[in-house]
């Protein structure tokens, strides 16, 4: 049915076409990836192997250069082993590793072949593999996010002051500050920076054997040397030393993927900002590069926000599906809570990494109509700062002729006139009360605290 | 970071390493096959003009030759149109079809270019395409259910007058046949298949324009031309002819995938029981061909139940989130729901392909351990069928009496010594009553009525 | 509808303060509503007993009498059983259907007990009280979805001609019309109406005994007669008889809770289109009564779209939940699938009801500012008809000149003057191709057929 | 811990029927709760102002007395508000505060009645509420899970070094102990009760006014008393000062919600374990008190089980609803994503309430059969030892006959018998070998050092 794809065809089931919010962001969770990491940790293995002791050195160093070991941090490259039939070998078992120990083996020399796997069961090398693709993927979205806030305080300082209508339930409410609003982005997406960069430092390898016992690994190497092993495999792979086997035990997945939903949340929130200011009637904000259209040539979309927004509709489901996987990690591997992380994981991470790199690109292209921003602020007549009048006026004239008062107003009266008509209000600057710009409040204050806040080695990062 | 795989490499995200339970069954969901879905729309597009005599047949035909048309089943084939390249372009307007456009035009004679996309927008060639992937995607699902309803049909005739242990809340409850619980399968599986089916041949084309007024063909046509327009474009692409523009009305969508998800269900429920009942201590049923394990040479996985289970926990959440992207449908496009479907229905639709191909197999080979079955029905020493004891017995004894006797057996005492012990029970056939055999009330007839509803014809399909 | 509940306090989670959406729409989905059908249920299956002839009339009526049972309809009322201490008394065993049975045993002579609960077990009575509540909240949340269509047919008639600025991602593209917009939501609405009522109409009692093999009945009965019990405990309780007992094979419950969805999304739409086009900037239409503010006295918030969307942002993820419940339905009775349903399609009933009242509310009361209608539409300065203008005028100058016209006027050229200064443009009528109104192609044929197909015999429901 | 509601029959929507989970353990979430702590904030504002030198002292005391404050942690009781009504009157403006401030207004001095709710917006209200309500649950939950901590800790102590079967995939496939998956479940709940003892902590108070600029209080205040008003709210409710209004940036939400559902995993995860090994057939593990059947007298069912898991299937969706609101938090108060979290999050503290108290039960109860963990261990007659079986033999045989060994051995030979027949066992001490007590590897390490990790101080909490 596909058309001629080259080699890949029969198993290419997606290249991107149907993602644009990831497409060029997610090649650190392709299954070229993966594979990598999961190669990556076979031999990571047999050099823990090495570290502590069991396997020669020799062995070590065959191993490592008939898989393409580079370093900690790169593990393999150019081993060779096709991820499509590996794919294809992997269905019998329900898992790619149980294929993989014969590839990696077939490509090492008949004398250190036992060394492969040597103890392992399946999970411990998917799980950290996962884990070693989500380090990268988590650290490349961390960045991306640190990007965003260094494009929002560069936007606040030489936006942040303008007066704007505050929208509550979408009605003019008060008077508010572009900065202000942007400030709270920033806030938002600072924590989840924050919570992101911790859940992907924390990130452990995993080793437990067969039944999360390490038996095997006893056997082999005697207790001692066992029990050094699990922190060795995680030097080998670049992750955090678990405390204990985590099989069945799943925060770590699901704290990542909380973490990769509050990043996604945070700059999901300021897509659906800019794609409602961005409105034709609002048109406060604009996308520095707007979308173009097949139809409309003279349409300027709000594209980045667009599929920010995409992915922000879908993600916290696919953070659900984590968690319910780890409710019902039954028995010492389970059956099929565990198989439902994995596409499910890669593609919460590949989401993080489009949209926080869209977002970030939003935002350092993002434009104020400062016109526009005006015109809107005008637009109810100087009723935007009714709240204001209510606190000043209403102790000196009541309740009911305050009332009337807005009523006339909000039909069509001239809020000034009628204010200036009224006796009471002889002795008010009438002006002044009547000035959006003079009813922002603590605004000023808050974007400061907010850019203040911004760790000043942020921009060397 | 990734491997070499060849040119696709930097855009190959998923080739199915990480989706063992799709793998070999996601060809109708590839990316290759959403281009040619993508590009028979566009071709249908000028076929449908030359139907209602916009387009000159000349057109028709050095486009259709032009993009590898072969028919309205098949679509276009070997355009040469690289989905990688196209997925690259789609990100800056945020979908595909703007790309594709131009490359169509690239393809075809000067003198018809501008037949290709003629009058139409983005959308209507991107759910149409989708709605031809979900068409032959779902019908490779429905097929798949068939092939389930007629292995179990196999397996209930088989198997299913043995009586075994009925379990509510994870415990020994009354006995049932093992026929009686494949025929809920079957009935569940059966109303899936209906449900599915019925939302495959339901599926519409899309054609509306840019705002779903069809005004750029009424320009082009003329109104009465213009009308005739969808209907020939749905007939050209094989799909039922919309109403109306659905644009922003995504109930076809919707209603797919809760079919999808329903589908998954119902194969999913079967899984769950066979991982179930294939536990090392029950070990009632097997599947034909378990998976086997990269550590314990011993074991004997329900591997297709734990991949169909794996796509149950999964798809709810995506069936989710086609229902939020409906809801905020806004507008005559949305800003990121629209763009939300695609990649969760295709996903959606690929771990249903998985799932049900999976299911039909693993029904297919399902094996019944008679003697684990009796072996467990006998567990409880005959309490299993103490709610017909109370029936026949508390008249006789009185509740506390009864409760006792319960009790006592429970501890430890032989049932039917203790029955026989009492005096009122000196007329009662106890090794009758005792009889799980003999207590199994309806199991058959509900048995034959599954199998008897089974359409006859089901077998030539 | 609900019984007298007593003194509710300690237990009284919900009274509804959380849920405006919800409230005084949601009293056929309260606790005592499903007291009064779990009771009902009790009393139905005497009924059915006395229906097949196993029960003497005078115990159908002496349980029927002390129970307060009125008819098929009303079920129980009266009845006297307390929620709050049965609630508390539910947590033992997990369901209220235990201490029930020994309440409602209570409540009969002493000489007819043994006919309650005969030969059933908890999940038969829940089941089927889950499903008479479902019936009624149904039928209630059907009835607001015709009351929906038949105020956007009247809101299409009184508005639906005038021409409106249609948008995709949120930018202007193309004429549409008001009642184009409309009948996209009334296709919508009449989707969701059919599906639901379908599926309400469908509801299936639940009876099969322990095991659902009906053997308990059998042992009372026989088996002829047993064989007619459900479907005489169908009729007692007012609904469809099952073709088997559906303990574990639950697409009745998905079926019901995906047409719900598909109810609330079908509000949705129309609830985030008025909340978007009533916005201050936009303010094409408004909520008859718009809410207030505490602290904005010149605000009217379109409220009812506000709660409206609250319950469509919530629903999907609910509908989940039951889809994943019928996923691990193992055994004869899950290990919690089940009693996760009880909540879950009681919220989701809830939703329902609230949301699709309120949906009601607001389209009766809808109004549009035709002024801001017009407004909105000039916007652009005739560009929102640039693709009329492609299709007449690039034909004539080509592409690069085309181009740069649409560039000038976007940048504040007249585009009138610009196009007329053309010679190619020479013979068009220049104010008539600019006319958005002369550019709406088959809105007004496309909403004549939504109206149309509305039955005639909807208004007398 | 509410107040008296009265009489609220007409809306008690959910008094705990369908709940058995939460039945008992949801008082701190109830409507009554809630109203409270709407109470308690409005009354705290007022403090605040005192606190700031802004109300005159006789007002705080006026407003405190009349609405019943009794300290800051216990806020107002006895104020009299009938919730019913509120919810009631809710519905026009959306939410409840907009009637509750009226209503709070009526019960004090008409002199001091300006104080009430003073500067304040809804949001400022509700938000506070609902963070006051989730830190009375949240530390409800987390003394719960801390109580499941202490009992698993016991749990180990007494039952942790028996070997017993591990399963990978449902299958028998090493050895393990029972305290070695105890200590898994221990790890998962003390990570949870960590993190969600740490997002209870921080928990903050909501202070912005209408717009989030505080202006309104600057007006009231000044400028330099309106920054230091947050924080002397936050004092006065107990909360944490925030940052800045939280309005739209809503981590302390989400992050509250994934503590919750994290700790309803943790639990879940037990409650599966549990689950499946009370089997019938596999009876290693029982409940302390098992939940009876309305028909099946012999049945021990694992109740407080299923009701944990009930929770754990639902809770992953609510926080989803959750992060989508985030995400969708537009403008300065969003249009319906705000009033979705309201009924969401709470129903999340309840199914936390809930699900960690009968966990509590459950671990505090649970009891093992030491016999059945033996039988099981000996099931598969020794093959459960294959693994190491494979290290130790097959460097003296090879793989070939090996494999034929498990072969035949799966088939029903004596393994130990078929082990001592080969030549080159002859120097192994194959009882020992065989043996699964002597194949736990580093079990008793990972018991002994989750245990050790269990601060000492934790009984004291």
């Amino acid at each position: 049915m596909p058309s001629d794809l080259g080699s890949p065809a029969p198993a290419a089931i997606d290249l991107g076409l149907l993602s644009p919010v990831t497409v060029g962001h997610d090649a650190a969770v392709s299954d070229g990836a993966v594979l990598d990491a999961l190669v990556s940790a076979e031999v990571a293995l047999v050099r823990a192997h090495g570290a502590i002791g069991t396997a020669p050195q020799s062995a070590v160093d065959a191993v490592s250069r008939a898989l393409g070991w580079e370093s900690e941090s790169s593990g393999c490259r150019g081993h060779g082993i096709d991820p499509i039939a590996l794919a294809a070998a992997s269905v019998a078992g329900g898992n790619p590793v149980i294929p993989l120990v014969a590839l990696v083996k077939q490509r090492v020399p008949s004398d250190v072949r036992a060394w492969v796997h040597r103890g392992a069961t399946s999970q411990d090398i998917l799980d950290t593999a996962l884990m070693s693709v989500s380090r990268v993927a988590g650290a490349q979205a961390t960045d991306a996010l640190r990007r965003t806030e260094r494009a929002l305080v560069k936007f606040i300082s030489a936006n942040g002051t303008q007066t704007a209508a505050a929208r509550t339930l979408t009605q003019h409410a008060v008077p508010t500050t572009v900065g202000l609003r942007a400030s709270a982005w920033l806030r938002g997406v600072r924590r989840a920076t924050e919570r992101l960069d911790a859940a992907v430092r924390q990130l452990p390898a995993q080793l437990g054997g067969a039944g999360g016992t390490l038996a095997s690994f006893v056997e082999i190497a005697g207790a001692d040397a066992a029990a050094r092993l699990p922190a060795a495999f995680a030097d080998a792979v670049g992750l955090a030393a678990p405390d204990a086997p985590w099989q069945t035990t799943r925060w770590p997945v699901t704290e990542l993927g909380d973490a990769l939903v509050q990043a996604i949340d945070a700059v999901g929130v300021i897509a659906t900002d800019v794609a409602t200011l961005s409105r034709t009637e609002i048109g406060e904000l604009a996308e520095g590069a707007g979308g173009g259209s097949s139809a409309m040539p003279q349409k300027q979309n709000p594209a980045a926000s667009v599929l920010v927004r995409s992915a922000a509709l879908r993600a916290p489901q696919l953070g659900a599906t984590l968690h319910l996987a780890a409710a019902l990690a039954v028995d010492e591997r389970p059956d099929g809570a565990w198989h439902a992380e994995w596409p499910t994981l890669r593609e919460l991470l590949r989401l993080a990494l489009g949209a926080t790199a869209h977002a970030a690109t939003l935002v350092e292209g993002l434009r104020v109509d400062e016109a526009a921003v005006d015109r809107n602020l005008g637009l109810t007549g100087g009723l935007i700062v009714s709240e204001r009048l209510s606190i000043v006026l209403m102790p000196l004239i009541g309740k009911p002729r305050f009332d009337a008062l807005i009523a006339e107003a909000s039909g069509g009266g001239d809020l000034a006139t009628l204010v200036r008509s009224m006796p009471e209000a002889a002795d008010l600057d009438v002006d002044a009360l009547l000035d959006p710009v003079q009813y922002t409040g603590l605004a000023d204050v808050l974007v400061a605290s907010a850019i203040v806040e911004h760790p000043p080695a942020t921009g060397a990062r």
